[in-house]
């Protein structure tokens, strides 16, 4: 007796007259997907081998951006490691003892947490918010809207930029991936800089650090990155491609609707609403 | 350098000005907390020597709560594994190839989804939920509260029960736990049967099942599990106790209202609200 319990998207082979939001992506069109640039892929090798690859936010936080680009061409994370992982918070690699920055980097960054809405389309995300008035989507990443402005949110996977005290605003190096609960109160107060796209699971699996704030608490428990690589940097045909949803796209409308009433044999009372982090933006390898 | 990045509660050591949602809880006077029954109390010990200790919520799910009771002194789960690690979503546990269920339970629970309002008091939560048109606690649980109806929520480290298809509802017999972002979509679809209130880190950091739903390929990669008891059924002098918070409490509206409004050197701008997710119920080790 193989349960199949507590289904997700793909579970319960659902008879043909309910459609998930799997279906409604998988039957996009062409014209619904659009190309991450290279220079928006942040490729980083673990010493195990598992990648994880990170979609920057050169939109929401240039100055930022341009610093990490600068510190994966100076192959500044070659040889850093993880050394904190929080449960239901974060993981956080870079460099935590330090290590001199390379030429280039803007050391004081302004405060990227939030841009001018007049600048961005939001397509507005029809159910309620727990942190904004409003939230949506905007050129493919969700976003609180609020007083004018429009941030990125700390959803599953999202990464953020490690800071002291503001005002300083951190330069890039040391970052952070989401890894439970959308800790939605640092949207606003930190620089989010992209999402995971694929491999968090290196990342979330790993054991919490006994220190306070998970921190590990010896080195030997670190985990070493490899290297980490702007795309567009290494050989063509090396190159991981990837494509993300068009946020305002029909088919995105009608997946976000989905996910909020979901209804089979296994949902049985489809919830009329949902959580914005609780609709990652599709994304896929490109063919 | 070593560097107190994207701070929790504890950490940035906060001026005296600042109050953070810890010291509000830390202050708690003696009334604000209640014993949590030992018949509540699932203790969970993995082979690994890791330790999980659920608390049950027979106030929701009384039939389900007294199957897992009885499948607990039959020493059921004793020798079963956790099979099942799906990330951002949940861990599953029991006896995926099935095991003769012991007397005395009943093979097919009522749908403890929610119950009625009328008996139940709920605490208003003040902010607004993706999911329901109100939210609010009762007797310690955070819940949603529709169509005169109020359910426990899937929150992180919450604990369901494993079913097939409606109207099956699962015996208890096979649990998860959320590792992710609250699966509010399983609300009213699943029965909610408690949450784990120590070492969920045991159960969040194992490796990510490969095959679909996040089901382990190996029976060789499943996770153990030693044994699994009520603590009142546990000598008096090796019974874990632990004290939950009064949700009815003033302290614990304070605290409710500083997770949505921390303000100190790091976090700059107060985020005005909160998930009901992101508003963990406080839970200690009792003296």
């Amino acid at each position: 007796m193989k349960m199949l319990i507590i289904a997700t998207l793909a579970t319960v082979a659902p008879a043909p007259k309910y459609v998930t939001p799997t279906d409604i992506v998988g039957k996009a069109p062409a014209s619904a997907w659009r190309a991450i640039p290279a220079e928006d892929l942040l490729v980083v090798d673990l010493k195990s081998g598992a990648r994880v690859v990170i979609q920057l936010a050169p939109g929401f936080a240039p100055v930022h951006v341009a610093n990490i680009r600068t510190l994966a061409r100076a192959k500044w994370w070659d040889g850093a490691a993880i050394y904190r992982v929080q449960d239901n918070y974060v993981v956080q690699w870079g460099h935590n003892e330090g290590l001199k920055l390379p030429a280039g980097i803007v050391t004081k960054p302004p405060a990227e947490y939030d841009r001018a809405i007049a600048e961005l389309k939001v397509t507005p995300f029809p159910y309620r918010d727990s942190y904004a008035p409003r939230a949506g989507f905007a050129d493919g990443w969700p976003v609180a809207v609020q007083a004018g402005r429009v941030n990125l949110t700390h959803c599953y996977g999202y990464v953020g930029v490690g800071r002291n005290l503001s005002p300083d605003t951190g330069t890039g190096g040391e970052l952070y991936a989401v890894i439970g609960q959308a800790p939605r109160q640092l949207d606003r107060v930190i620089a989010v800089v992209g999402r995971v796209i694929s491999g968090i699971e290196a990342m979330s699996s790993l054991p919490r650090g006994t220190e306070a704030l998970g921190f590990y608490k010896e080195r030997s428990s670190e985990v070493p990155i490899a290297s980490a690589r702007l795309a567009a940097d290494m050989p063509v045909a090396e190159r991981p491609t990837y494509e993300v949803i068009d946020t305002g796209s029909a088919t995105f409308a009608a997946y976000v609707r989905k996910r909020a009433n979901r209804r089979d044999d296994f949902y049985i009372r489809p919830a009329g609403g949902v959580e914005l982090c609780n609709v990652p933006v599709p994304v896929r390898l490109a063919k």
